[in-house]
């Protein structure tokens, strides 16, 4: 099950130790302008080692574009989109070769398949999210051609919150934070883990502006439900919010209906959705993301004979996932919107009739 | 779009005030018992009218079987089931006819479809859910089949929060409490809520236990990815947190990975799932429902012509959808869970030739 | 796997001896009109027991609505249908119950799921296809307003065989015949058949005019593709030929290339569809039906255990199904059509900024 | 849509003129040997330029694995293969850029997608077919490690038709003759419509044997109606018979049905297939493909601006699509059949517990 959406489609293959990532986009409209250089400034806010924040470990990631694009215009047909391995250590792993690293999904990949490719996590790695990414810069880039606007940031790294979303900031950020104030205090708390071998958790906001009303499928391919099981999806996330979120559950109804007025509506309790359906207002979605399960701490485990083992992991790892997960989770909610899109097209005879104008 | 699942397909159809709800449920392995009884004693745990907590619009909610069943077991056929609406007021909703409701789906789906059925929400009603709970009663007949035990219940109600979760306790409370010691406290503040023409919002635990390690299709259907994106379809939630959820954020990662023994895992902060797949642990997952946007106090809103109007609802509604959103949460659950056992069967080449062996 | 199409979706259930029939179909655009009389119109000319022609089985075949139409217009949310069974004689099968009759898909069923229910072929009797045609029924409905026209009949009988294609005729004809002057004969050959206790295989034409350019989605769901799934998928169907069918490969490209001019294409070789896609022409599509599986004569067969066993059928079948498959088959032409304008409607850029105008 | 099949599914990508042609393969069972040799093999057989029979045009046709595979072994991630385009001369198609060939997809991609990559076809190319035999490559490795077995070869060039199937014979001749009587008069039809610059239809014949009871997904996804379709959707073919084909039309129920004894089918008139279910014997399947649209007669066709011009092409193409089809349609047929084996894995419960067993 590696493809991603019902219209506008995202296949990916591709492991961290094998000859590279890559994705094919099927559903593609032709004649949406695909450039190379977009595509890679994408992958290029994903890409490990640029900074202390990040694992050291460095991959030009460098994307081709294999098919599905003729003269700079995308043809209608697949997209396919590959970036080859470079930096990999495969040595690293030899160590951990019969070992479940505890928080990882060695141990579950094992029993489903019967056999599992142990370096550097195979296809459960993190280094998937890239083929993502490159397959999210084409669905952003149709949204953005249509005037619609995805953004994300750092919102919270441990316990160290903020309640200032400056997306245009949070560009120049090393973490992507949010709030100027509090992220010299959230880069010392990841430099305070990383230095006592540990990880630490963190959260971040995703933000779309300019939706069009109407797009979300009831009642099984709600625009929420699609948004929440796509980022749930992503590595390490364990908690999606909407809107209010969990504090939603605190509240009484007076307090959190969005009343209306001729202008739209007064509040935005709701975070741009209604019966599983786009109300024109802005997305807000919330994602947690648990810290990186790799510690250099000792650590109890299993192997795949039931020994009890130490773990003690080497090799190179972010210290914080939800850094470069705020541009996986960017990349998420674009090919969710822009898979809505298309889906939304057929809803009223009016929008079949305008077909046959076209 | 209203089928569920991939190989265990829930369809459902059918509005608040049409002739009745159904669903057809596809994919259901042949021999499995189907029993009407069975069906309606899930659909009696969802059904409205039950005591103060719940909206008093009683609905007999009596479900035919259709097609797909013979001499008692299931025959590999679509499953039909059908439930006619009896208690309809359609008259209650004349004066909503021309408005939007504030917090509800009614301009969302005017402005999607071009006209609307506004007879108590029509499709987007909460009346839909008799359906998903008619499918996950075959759902959970199967699982319980092959000793997998899925069950929910209510552990905040507002700020009222409960860290004691008995669910044996909660089957035989009428606000489905896990918590007896706070159920009490929960329930003045229900009642409080709904004398003063207001609503509150609530939070649901879905626990699944005996679960088999290996369930899950990474990486676009991965079992957490499903599962949150189904619970947060139905109506009214605003976010999902599996294992330590919205707290894994605050984590470093030697707090939060559950290390592994000989006898399993020594702690489940996971919440049952590893890299999208079950890892053998209980799933724990976590729903926090908005509170009823169906509240008596007067409301701004505006028309289809974008005419401000007042909005004083009447009729018959739930003061907290938490409490029969319980009986939902665990419905969707259980449907995952069914189609994830019946995906996993050809995870491996042994278990093709096993399929020789039967 | 009993549901049909990608965006138009058909789901279909039912058995024979059951309480009925009924499908959902989903992803009707909102606004179309919803008749009754239009659905019932349909599945009458399909309707068993109205000539000698046809099985003496008389079933009124009398569709409900049960959900998606409100003041009648489809709402873009799933319509319902139910044709309740009335005139079932499960007797009859009585002496079928533990035999496999040749011809039939009792064997198969068996083997697959395990049990059967026997009564009249359960789910594989072509009485669901009546659930074909009151979907169909809705997707010609879209059609003809769109201005696109699906018309069908039968030019073969046994080995006569006409050239002439008269769709007005037909509409009048017993045996839907496309050739007024060979229908007698066509008649007296089934009559033949049916008197010596035996059945006469068939072969229906449906022609599809007015179709706009572009519809079919390369590579792997191609129109021609689609429609030769959809048509071999009805009960009885073995050969599908498109455009020249079986004689293209008598053919040299110089005679089977269709030249273009000024006002169009100077011939039809192709059948409307050049490289999977709809090229403006007529589509014509040939559809050849075996002879009625049920004959009165005696036959070798086997039971559930193996042992041979005499096969005597009794019961009321019709003497050749390609007379009433052709109804079918324009139904089945009709939801593949209906499916592709809705997945055309993303092809291009231009089309995604028309949702934006609308 | 450039995915085949539900579980074991193959996305294809690429052009005949730009990087290369590729598929990802998902859903395969982990644990099946994937063996580089074994796909080039196969892709062998399809390459063009091995004789004067086909294409002059020499492709390497070399196959890279770039996922999904470790230790020989398929580890139930997604399998990615590339095919690198060598020998393109895309100067040769200078001349056609503005006009849309007879017989070619040329003008209905234009039209769909308001653009078109004219270089050899583009998408439309018979080229992307290496993909369907490189993906067809992994299915069939798959039935043969089952027992199942499939063949193909042709039967019939233009109206020279052989009744003798010899598959063993066809794997050593240059045009996969299942006859080798009448090979050299099809080689000799062949080399004449070459010469007088024009190009000739074909048939092939698909059979495969030790195929399970019980294969086929009723009733949108029968056996016959997923090999219908999936033969249809190859390049230039018009036509799909089973079994008797087009000839049960001609027939009585009492030549057509299958009778049965102790020891199976007395006779195949049904090809294999009943109720959409495999029923054990043999599969047949005649599929029928169009002489090759590409003759260097002159030919009268129109550009995108409807101004009549003189289509007089140049280049290197097979004189007879049938030959390689041959080869394509056998890929075809593996896929569909590797898809029915996973799919019917959760037909009874009894699978189901057998599962558990493994």
């Amino acid at each position: 099950m590696n493809t991603f959406g019902l219209k506008f489609r995202l296949t990916t293959f591709g492991e961290s130790h094998g000859a590279g990532i890559g994705c094919v986009i099927d559903g593609v409209p032709a004649g949406l302008e695909v450039d190379k250089k977009y595509i890679q400034a994408e992958l290029n806010k994903r890409k490990p080692g640029q900074n202390r924040f990040s694992t050291p470990r460095k991959e030009d990631d460098e994307v081709e574009i294999l098919s599905g694009v003729f003269e700079g215009l995308s043809t209608g047909t697949p997209i396919a989109l590959f970036i080859k391995n470079s930096n990999q250590k495969s040595k690293d792993y030899n160590d951990i070769k019969d070992l479940f690293r505890p928080g990882h999904a060695d141990m579950t990949y094992f029993y489903k398949y019967g056999l599992r490719d142990y370096r550097g996590g195979g296809r459960s790695s993190a280094r998937e999210s890239a083929a993502r990414v490159a397959g999210g810069a084409i669905a952003l880039k149709m949204l953005e051609s249509l005037g619609v606007k995805v953004q994300s940031g750092v919102y919270k790294i441990g316990d160290i919150e903020s309640e200032k979303f400056d997306f245009e900031y949070a560009k120049t950020s090393e973490i992507y934070a949010l709030d100027s104030e509090l992220e010299n205090a959230q880069k010392e708390l990841i430099s305070k883990c990383k230095k006592s071998c540990d990880s630490i958790g963190g959260a971040v906001l995703v933000n779309v502006k300019n939706i069009p009303i109407g797009l979300g499928e009831p009642l099984y391919h709600k625009l929420d439900a699609q948004l929440s099981g796509s980022l749930m999806g992503i590595n390490g996330v364990k908690a999606v919010e909407i809107g209010e979120g969990v504090n939603a559950s605190n509240l009484k109804g007076s307090q959190n209906n969005d009343q209306i007025s001729k202008n739209g509506f007064l509040s935005n309790h709701s975070g741009g959705v209604l019966g599983g359906i786009s109300n024109g207002e802005d997305i807000n979605i919330k994602v947690h993301f648990k810290p990186t399960p790799s510690i250099f701490l000792p650590q109890s485990t299993i192997d795949a004979d039931k020994n009890i083992v130490k773990c003690q992991l080497k090799g190179r790892h972010d210290p914080c996932i939800a850094i470069r997960g705020s541009v996986v989770a960017k990349s998420m909610v674009s090919l969710v919107i822009a898979d809505m899109l298309l889906l939304n097209m057929s809803s009223t005879m009016s929008g079949v009739r305008g077909f046959y104008d076209v």
